[in-house]
């Protein structure tokens, strides 16, 4: 089997698995050319994706088409969700929620939190002010801020350790985790910051 | 496939996928209820273990006898490896080396070193000084404890976020991850601290 860059889902993935609740999975930001929504397909899940950029959505599309997979990606927005209340199982959000501003983070995972059943598991992650780029680009306030990316304007929207916790006081913390890490990225050596969040409802 | 709770050899195993090596990996402390090693047998490695706790020893054989698989784990000492110089392609050692001194780890390091091929590629990881647990126990210096786990003494070495750099000066970096986690232990809340460090020779 495929194995994913987006390591930490894998916890999440054990995690959902354990639970024996209906395989129901919801990917917030579900675009990119390895969407992990296809590692759920593996363990039996029914998937459902929302993304917002087109090419992105197009890129996971092709990915799944070449395994012959349907992964149900549509394309949407995170901050209206189009599900009921207490639907799906399980919802994720991986390296996508920064990428708005904190207002549109707050209210995006609202919705995560609306469509999750009862005993659901979230996960989503942010990118912490440990990160090699806070600071860099338009000063929106507050750790936020417009930089650029493959030669886009993107926001990208930093937190402080605990200031995520807030958002989740009316669900149950299971794992919370702050990793600061080095890699190499287009030959230079670059620190990356980001804390994940895996919660019960 | 089932799913290993080691998350962070899932990265370890997609670089040695990618490296095009010959598949053949140690796993120096293979021990326990749910061997790591299984997952590399899942994609084709020929697999080798060292383990010194007998008990650990016996619960990976029983792991891998009921899933009908050989992991070749092998009763050893990973400050002496009995293997050739240069003669293996992968080497590990997850949530392992830092129960013993300081001195002996940086001898483990030495032989893991030594072992591995030219070009392989090495995962270790440590604990670290932001763990919940330093302080804790006879202090043996140097952030070297003897403490209690199961009602037997056993050692933990903390580090700082460079300290171990140095035993890898004559290695190329690839990822280094520090790692604050938060989770739920037998019905505490605790925080943990790991460093993993990924590796080319």
């Amino acid at each position: 089997m495929e194995l994913f860059r987006q390591v930490p889902l894998y916890r999440f993935l054990a995690l959902c698995n354990e639970s024996g609740m209906e395989r129901t999975v919801l990917d917030c930001g579900a675009g990119g050319d390895t969407p992990p929504l296809s590692l759920f397909v593996h363990y039996g899940y029914k998937t459902i994706g929302i993304e917002m950029n087109v090419e992105q959505f197009q890129k996971a599309n092709r990915f799944a088409e070449m395994r012959g997979q349907n992964l149900n990606i549509q394309h949407g927005d995170m901050r209206s969700l189009s599900f009921s209340d207490e639907s799906i199982s399980f919802v994720y959000s991986y390296n996508s929620v920064f990428h708005m501003r904190k207002e549109d983070v707050k209210q995006s995972i609202n919705e995560m939190k609306r469509v999750l059943k009862p005993n659901g598991v979230l996960f989503v992650n942010f990118l912490t002010v440990k990160d090699f780029r806070v600071g860099e680009g338009v000063d929106l306030g507050d750790n936020q801020y417009e930089q650029i990316e493959d030669n886009e304007p993107v926001i990208h929207s930093y937190y402080d350790y605990n200031e995520a916790d807030a958002m989740f006081d009316d669900m149950k913390l299971i794992y919370k985790e702050d990793r600061v890490l080095e890699r190499i990225y287009e030959g230079k050596k670059i620190r990356q910051g980001f804390i994940d969040y895996i919660l019960k409802k």
